[in-house]
């Protein structure tokens, strides 16, 4: 299974100047986003300065009914995630925290913009006029369609380049726009947080181009494969906005109304319970009960990950903490014993640990809102509120619930087969030796991209001067 | 007074390992949270898939209405207080940073739900069906709980174990539900911001566990209570952070429209003045005028602090800013003497200065309340503005303002009669010798609880790799 | 041009203690607040509690429609990016990440108030009652006005008195107002972001201060002008709060509905377009293609800045993309090579190149306000949404929209001249011996106005205790 292909030794003097591949790729892209954009975009009827003649026309007596107040607050704290939240959480090697926040920066940034033209394309392309029409619902969209990439980054954290990540980002994007389609449209999941959509999709996506990519000789960076103090308490800012603001990105899309507040209570709680679990089972994996940072700043999250699909469902509270529950745990295992055991036996480096983070419970939210999909009875929902919830309507009108939960599942296997399928084969382009990734002794190394500041050591004291 | 019991020298060698007793507290506790929620919270109206029809039957006509729009954005600001702000403001000593940050972490996230059942069990048990129905203010209600336990926390900071922080977090919610229910409840207090029922409850809280537990040779720990340069730096996150969002906290469960609306803006005119006059004292009391950081990260914040109660109320904008201004003056000042007046002769150690920033400030806003409740008007308030604001309905629609005022003043005491009361208590339990504290030799040290990376100094510069 | 006034040496033992004038300056002018405060100013009729009245006089049907629920989320972004974003981003000096957070937390705290006061009595004085009423918009534009002065200490960083900053924030305040007055109310601009009444104006001032000051022998401190590796992440902290809330900054005052929404998710656009630019000039001008730490810094920021004016405006999706695109490759080059030629021949030392992200984006986004309003059509904006958006309503029914372009040419010209000329003056003000501001061989160093602790190197390993 391991083939010859992949245990090539990278040359040590590796080509790692970017001068020319990245401006080309940077420039490139971005005057093509405002090609599409001219020809594609524009602004919906809310964010138009027609909206004062929108709103007479269908009787809206409030500027506060606009999308924008029941959005934008979410908005906000859903590009705090995925800005500062995946940008500081990857931010806890020693000398690899440029490249944990700085690319991760490129990298949304481009993606956003991408994400707004394949989303569009996808889901919102009117057919009279050929046009998307943006509001801020799309640009909560466009987020989300990010992290994708972003969690495929945390796989590969320290051993890419910065073009290669473009790489990634755009195949992404693209990826992820398709897979979205299938399931949210075509099999008509309901999929608020994207446990499937976002998180199966981009771990897998992520883990299998690390597959491709794998070094074997990458141990020998393995005295930059670490932390320090101070990178850790950086890389708690990432896991705390992370942690604070999933509420409103498993809410930000979701129903106005019940729809939104249940979600964020839903998320509210099992985060609350992945974090006892993931303490305890950190403390039960060290001989003298010792927490492991990595526990702490990671598996902390799985319970907003695996109620990505159901937080939207009438899950129940406890039910909520039981997900967070088991996946804190397993989560925590996962760092412990799989990691390990992927890299050892499947050749496989991931980097944040997206597999324990993301792939699993992302796998495990999208069955688990399958179950509680199939579960659901109008006793609980009302007869209105299933249909509401389940978007029981037009051609899916008939559609019971078992169905439902079925589909759910399907779709869930769908993200993933998107992520192993689409990852392998963005791997193998990026396997291409022109992208100036670093060499094996070089990687998680801040110094071969940036211009990197003389040590702190080196700071003479004051009364020397 | 000091009695003899609290003299003893704390053994050297000292067993830290919780390894049991941590993972046991965790599950255990978690488990309890899972079956309470079962039997007892479930979604309220707004929160549940029957909202739409709850929306039809009391002829609300859009889903804006929601209570989640009038309260998740400060929702959500309260929740980076408690995590970041309460969290990094505790991160500022030289090696406990993770402890600072991750214990406070742990904390919050059990407090939270423990909360969530103390106070729907004493504020909001439906007799008719003995569940508790939980939305966004909940939420809320359930993060300001905690706050009284983190408060504690910040006395105790760096000389207990996460088992014994678990414990006085089980108390001190425990406490503080049954204290606001008095306050709030029976004596009809108001105190939306919490001045008496978090701030003064959660000082004396902890300031009582404080002085139980004294260490007459923490000494022996000085080495390690103190800052460095970038931890000082992480604090001011969590100064800043707590600084910005306490206009959200102070207006979070206030009343719909003027009352959230002017909350906010006499805690932001407070906040500013208490910055003025924390820097003029700190300056003043160095031979050269220099800004001491412990100043500047916690005094600042006692304006915000002070204006808990009065917030809501008519203070007036320059009250607002009268007020802030003697916290900042009287904050500092603590610092500057009454925290080594109170270590030396009371024996009483309080690692950040909580009397400073919250017992103090606290019982102040619990009688600046009191006056201002008693001073209020038809006048200021129109009439029925004043019996919106006291919300005089009910079995209190003859109090008056003299009453009120005199009932504010005794509910600032019971606030601190409970912290220090229950804080003795909660103290004497944690001597008991099996929760794994520290050596007094050993405090302030993150070696104790974490896996810490090695040290920054010893990354090889990169070239020699 | 260069005066022989401007390179006196500074004497090396120049008196920095503040422990007279800094504790003066901040009692004197909090006490003058109070009174000015007790005087003028009053809650407005939507932070009342005469609200429920007013309520029912204007037959305003919910709570929902208090201005508050339509601002507020935006007035928490603004205040984060015053105070954690302005704040981190001037921590990137090794040794003076205390001032770059602190002081500006101490001018951004006193800034506010006066800004209350000064806008107040331009924009907002009662005639009938002689008072100003606040609310939820005064805080954002108070904020907004601070952002002016805290622009100009990004020019000044480490070079500087915290007394002399109290001095540049007293005149930076007043200035703003009465530019804000001249631009938008005699001139009837628009100019929500505020690329000129606040970049540009902020910028000029700042530089002209810089310029009056000018330190021929700075190079003495050259050892400290530089960042750490750690500092620099730290002032990501700030980048990226600032670049993630911009929208909320250009949306905040903008009118309800349309108008926040489209600035928004112009700005969104903006932001993100300039990322990619300021990457692509950043690695282009290094040997390696590496990246440089201070454009990732700034340069992504441009765009924020360039939409200022034009956000609220209909200037199209791609358009937006085409603002950032062309303002992160000007800002990078300003980096690059606008900001050597300034110090070296103009005598200019600009610390944090506000040049280059304030001062002419801020200019450009002017022009380009300016540009795009002349080329306002009923078609595009509708009949009615164009005098919403251009505010065509009293005196200015019968203003054509090329007269608005001309008069918002007009006005970033204002902006621009009233930075120089109140720069200057003030700069000379400052040259004034009095103020305590380091010697040559002093700047950029905390321990001239902070308790530094002491190194992190002398840690002592923990097992050595």
């Amino acid at each position: 299974m391991i083939c010859n292909w992949k245990t090539k030794k990278k040359k040590e003097n590796q080509n790692t100047n970017v001068r020319v591949s990245l401006p080309a790729v940077c420039f490139v892209w971005q005057i093509a986003m405002i090609i599409l954009f001219g020809v594609f975009i524009r602004y919906d009827e809310e964010s138009d300065a027609h909206w004062v003649e929108f709103k007479r026309e269908h009787n809206i007596t409030s500027d506060i009914e606009n999308d924008f107040y029941f959005r934008y607050p979410s908005f906000q704290d859903v590009h705090v995630m995925i800005f500062v939240g995946f940008g500081f959480l990857m931010t806890f090697l020693k000398r690899y925290s440029f490249g944990g926040v700085g690319f991760n920066f490129l990298i949304a940034a481009f993606g956003l913009q991408w994400a707004l033209l394949m989303q569009g394309w996808f889901h919102s392309l009117d057919p009279a006029t050929g046009k998307i029409y943006i509001g801020v619902e799309s640009l909560i969209n466009a987020d989300f369609c990010c992290a994708g990439s972003l969690i495929a980054y945390g796989a590969l954290l320290g051993k890419v380049s910065p073009v290669q990540l473009m790489v990634v980002t755009l195949f992404g994007v693209t990826l992820f726009a398709v897979e979205e389609y299938i399931i949210l449209t075509l099999l008509h999941c309901r999929d608020a947080g994207g446990s499937m959509v976002i998180h199966a999709f981009g771990g897998y996506y992520g883990l299998a181009i690390s597959w491709v990519l794998y070094r074997p000789n990458l141990h020998q960076s393995k005295r930059l494969n670490g932390s320090v103090y101070h990178s850790d308490v950086f890389a708690m800012i990432g896991t705390l906005f992370l942690w604070m603001f999933w509420p409103s990105f498993n809410s930000a899309i979701t129903d106005h109304g019940d729809g939104q507040h249940r979600a964020a209570i839903n998320t509210y709680l099992a985060l609350a319970s992945s974090v006892l679990t993931t303490v305890a089972i950190s403390s039960m994996s060290q001989k003298t009960g010792k927490l492991d940072m990595v526990h702490i700043q990671n598996a902390t999250l799985a319970g907003g990950v695996a109620m990505g699909t159901a937080a939207e469902f009438m899950i129940t509270p406890y039910g909520s903490l039981i997900v967070g529950f088991c996946t804190g745990i397993i989560s925590t295992f996962g760092y412990l014993y799989i990691t390990p055991f992927l890299e050892k036996y499947l050749k496989l480096q991931d980097t944040c640990g997206v597999h324990n983070l993301h792939a699993l419970p992302g796998m495990l939210g999208g069955f688990i809102g399958a179950i509680v999909a199939a579960a659901a009875t109008e006793s609980v929902y009302s007869a209105e509120g299933l249909i509401n919830v389940f978007d029981f309507e037009g051609s899916f009108a008939n559609r019971g619930v078992g169905t439902q939960g079925g589909f759910q599942a399907a779709g869930t296997c769908v993200a993933i087969a998107f992520g192993l399928v689409g990852g392998a084969i963005v791997g193998l382009i990026l396997r291409i030796p022109i992208w100036g990734d670093p060499a094996d002794d070089n990687c998680y190394d801040d110094e071969v991209y940036w211009e990197v500041p003389e040590d702190e050591e080196s700071i003479p004291p004051s009364n020397m001067a």
